[in-house]
């Protein structure tokens, strides 16, 4: 079996890392590339031991060119804003397969970005080839693009749970979700609110209606719904666990019958490896995906409250930045969806 | 200064060991009676041997006429159903200044009471003498009684940051608890799912919509909006901390101004020493209350989505139990309110 | 390539669920029969909804001839005392492949084994049959073994450490092994001191120089130097992680260069796909193993204080029980070593 | 009863804000001055809202002689090397109590500490005036002292232990410490290896036999041994808790019986406070301690392995900084040793 060359831009965060381990473990991929900003010489086993003789590597500056001349397949998980400078390059060189795990070409709209990112956006011209990488949405769509703008990681969560309801017969009013996420959605960059000490024991909720992920998950739900979207009201929490989203969604709604919520979300992922549905087997926890590219979602549909109620649970570092990657990645090469991804979560 | 005489029921408990602790350090109290089921005989030092020279009282079994004759303030921690029937002997008894931690009271309606907990009433004709221990909210009720529900503690977090807006002026329509608790919540019992390799990197939701505390939340709404009040959604998640719960609370409702929402708050905790309101100091953290019996406050309105967000926290074990049964028992004394209880934070 | 039935007795645990785990990924292997205590006619799915679509066993009584019926290859994780009495009949029904996890056949003495744990011991007979587990050391014997005894994990953990070591040139005087282990370690039974509450933010020794795994370490030192050995003072010590035990090894001995000591660890572990020696890269973290089957080793030596320091670190679900029973399997079927087990470490 | 004002230099660190909170709580002191280098201009509370109202005091930057004008009293939390030059203005400007929570007056030789922290040292003359500030054991010289070097951390939990021992019967031979501390010893300084994701879940030794605070450990050793005194060798742990240090400490020595070992615990710390020794009560857990001035101290004596093994625990930024600190303070001015220090541990 041919095997493929792979370029990592930004290869020692925390999404870089486990893209590293992922295309060392993918039967068709080759780690041939990554780079990083403070360790370029060092080989990745010296930055991440745990690699062992897999981490023979050695890490190289940024530099499009020298990437596209390396390898077929790009995964760039850069900081945002500079990132769609180097995915510009490589397009411009004809590198086949680009999956972008910043948020440069998620939002279509350029001024929707630039308000949300506050900067100007360096490659508008590509806004209309990126495909957004939701991959059990979008998945014809990714099958056959060069560019993939992988999804944030709380809109993967979030958006999973709320499209399949997102049908003119629930009239859906407004969602909150209220999001819980571990501290590697976070980076791995060296903030004194990330320390441990000030993370362990803790919890806190952030940017309260103002995230930038809103937007995200907005412009994805209005496309659901054919146009006008309902309003999404969003809020972040910070908890004291390494890996992990669990979103609980509140849906206002017109109530369909139990029965009928629960079709909905089996039309929506019919053939779906990667989604689990709880049905009977009660809501999901975090671990039940920690380590996998999964997405665990159950529902409950309360009278009373007037209320679908929705958790759904990913590993933000995998169905929420580098699994998901790598999920688009076999689809826009016509592999297994599950190529490379077919783990079960470590529990306990 | 004359010093009273304690009994606390229940003392090895999460909830009861935080008696001991506090009843230890207050000035005008003296432990003079703790129970026990399973340790009887030994001393709390044995069970608890943080407590040092000041554990030698020794764990008796509960006994009504005894407690009766040993102290004349009784905290009770003991597990719902069987506790209103030791209240009853204690009430019998003429104790004259009675906290019970347990559910047993908290509801002022019997049927509402056997619906929730699923057991009938041993002592119905208490519950129209029990008042219930918000102190801030009841506090010249709770001076004047002799024997006080303690709130839950999931009801105090969400309670507080509820209260001041249940006003004509905002109607609220809706109104939505996502609650995240620390394990100690749960108390000190063996149970699989409480173990440390099931709660740790864990996060889950329960009782979605249906928990026991719901009708507390609702029954005290209600009587702050005169009667008829909106529906409550409660969502508790167990997260992995030990102490502390943050809610989330979003109010649907007519939207005031950020300044009249502002004053409602101050207006409703005036000189009360425990709530801490943030206005612009931000959005408060479970460790700002983490070994006080404070609860801090923080907003926001949206008018976007309609909503007035409110952020609690509080230390469960303390405003959520034990530090509220002190300060309830202040009240009922006379004395201070904050007596034995003026502590800061452990931070970090 | 042909798939080989397997069973597991004691499936829910947490050693158990590992095995499950690691035999649905295993390419040999097929899982055909589980046991179970508490959930018997309940699918491995319901208690672990992790394992989705791989979660359709049935769970069923422990019962060694159905066991023995259904399967080639055993994996027993039981209580040790009754675990004997279960491999007894699983070698009279001549089951090919049997592999123990309890503590009943690693003692080679019976009053070693009665010693410690206070039992009498039901199948002596079968004390000469079993070989010790660690594969590392005795890979020829278990390659001809029908019957394993997997390895304590801290004796994993520290033997690992010290072998290599165990040399005349050395003459070790004597050995100190500080212990720290993650909760896993002691199972999935509900006790109060195994809580969320009673672990987190804590720590402790315990059983200091009693342990019942400090037998067995002496056993397999006095077994490598050929007779007489050195003291072994082991105390172990519960950390507030999931998975994971690091050691650290004082070696009281002449000193040899810090060249020899590196070859020492060279020759033991050459070719040994699971075992990371450090050299230059620093001493090993507790993550730097964790998911994995491997044993990282570092080692500085002191002539100041005359000791060889060794810091070993494994997954105690793995390499300390799940991970080292499939890789004895791998060895005692003729099979890659690493089969199955070839993944990397989850980190962060 | 008459305040004394204290100044705070390096307020806002891990050790500061809990000489903060100490010096809230203290009924005869008053904060009266608190430096930042970041925070200049910020009030205290601005910074930690957890003080509420306490936090109205300004912070403002270093400068001897303001600090030497709002205060008699100095508390000093600043990176070793910067320290001593402060101290001595301090000095100079005849502040009558100063206590250095730095390294800088420590080590009572100058070419130690300079061997040992690479920096010259700018005060040496003041080298012989600082009294090392373990307070049990050097309480009548730090009564009468004008400068207080409070000890590190390791070095007062390993101490604590080990001086007792430290008689010419026992013949102490060697001594291996080895030591877990939680991550709010290390600073509140952002470093990548201090995240939350790099410690969480996570175990590692560091610097093996080379930490700063060895040579501490040995001066007092040997000082306690009236000069020659045996290797100490230390090993320090990184665990995942925020707060305390558990040290395991291996004592080869000439064993007396075990009464003895208890009645030299006894002698040691007759009258105080802040000892609590085990004796029949178990080995000490990290949690017993944790917010409180307290050190716990369990021992075992091992006949087959020739050993004392000590366990202590500290709560790091208390008995292990800012609580000793202030401990040390009432002693210089005659005060109970415990004013404001008289807490009870938080547990759970």
């Amino acid at each position: 079996m041919e095997s493929h060359k792979v370029a990592i831009l930004g290869a020692t965060g925390y999404a870089g890392i486990e893209l590293v381990r992922l295309v060392l473990a993918h039967p068709r991929l080759e780690l041939a590339h990554a780079t990083s900003e403070q360790y370029v010489g060092k080989t990745l086993g010296t930055v991440y031991p745990f690699l062992g003789r897999h981490g023979a590597v050695e890490l190289v500056a940024l530099d499009p060119a020298r990437a596209a001349g390396d390898a077929e397949i790009v995964f760039a998980s850069l900081p945002h804003g500079t990132s769609a400078t180097t995915i510009a390059e490589l397009v411009k060189r004809r590198v086949p397969k680009v999956v972008d795990l910043s948020a440069d070409f998620r939002l279509r709209h350029r001024e929707v970005f630039e308000r949300t990112y506050e900067v100007s956006h360096p490659a508008t011209e590509l806004l209309g080839r990126a495909v957004f990488g939701l991959t059990e949405i979008h998945r014809p769509r990714i099958a056959a693009a060069g560019l993939v703008a992988n999804p944030g990681c709380y809109p993967t969560g979030a958006l999973l749970g709320i499209l399949p309801l997102a049908k003119p017969e629930l009239a859906i009013e407004s969602v909150i979700v209220d999001a819980k996420s571990g501290a590697s959605g976070a980076g791995r960059s060296a903030k004194t609110d990330l320390l441990f000490c000030e993370v362990d024991e803790n919890l806190r909720a952030y940017q309260i209606g103002t995230h930038r992920h809103a937007p995200e998950i907005e412009q994805e739900l209005a496309h659901a719904c054919g146009g006008a979207a309902p309003p999404v009201f969003f809020v972040p929490h910070l908890i004291p666990v390494v890996r992990g989203i669990l979103s609980t969604i509140y849906v206002r709604c017109r109530l369909p019958s139990a029965e009928r919520v629960a079709e909905l979300f089996e039309e929506a992922y019919a053939g779906c490896a990667f989604i689990d549905l709880r049905h009977d087997r009660g809501v999901p926890e975090l671990r039940d995906v920690r380590g996998t590219n999964r997405c665990a979602i159950g529902w409950h549909v309360d009278r009373r409250a007037g209320l679908i109620v929705v958790v759904t649970v990913i590993d933000n570092l995998l169905k929420g930045a580098a699994g998901q990657a790598v999920q688009n990645l076999n689809v826009m090469m016509g592999w297994e969806e599950d190529l490379g991804l077919d783990t079960l979560a470590l529990v306990p």
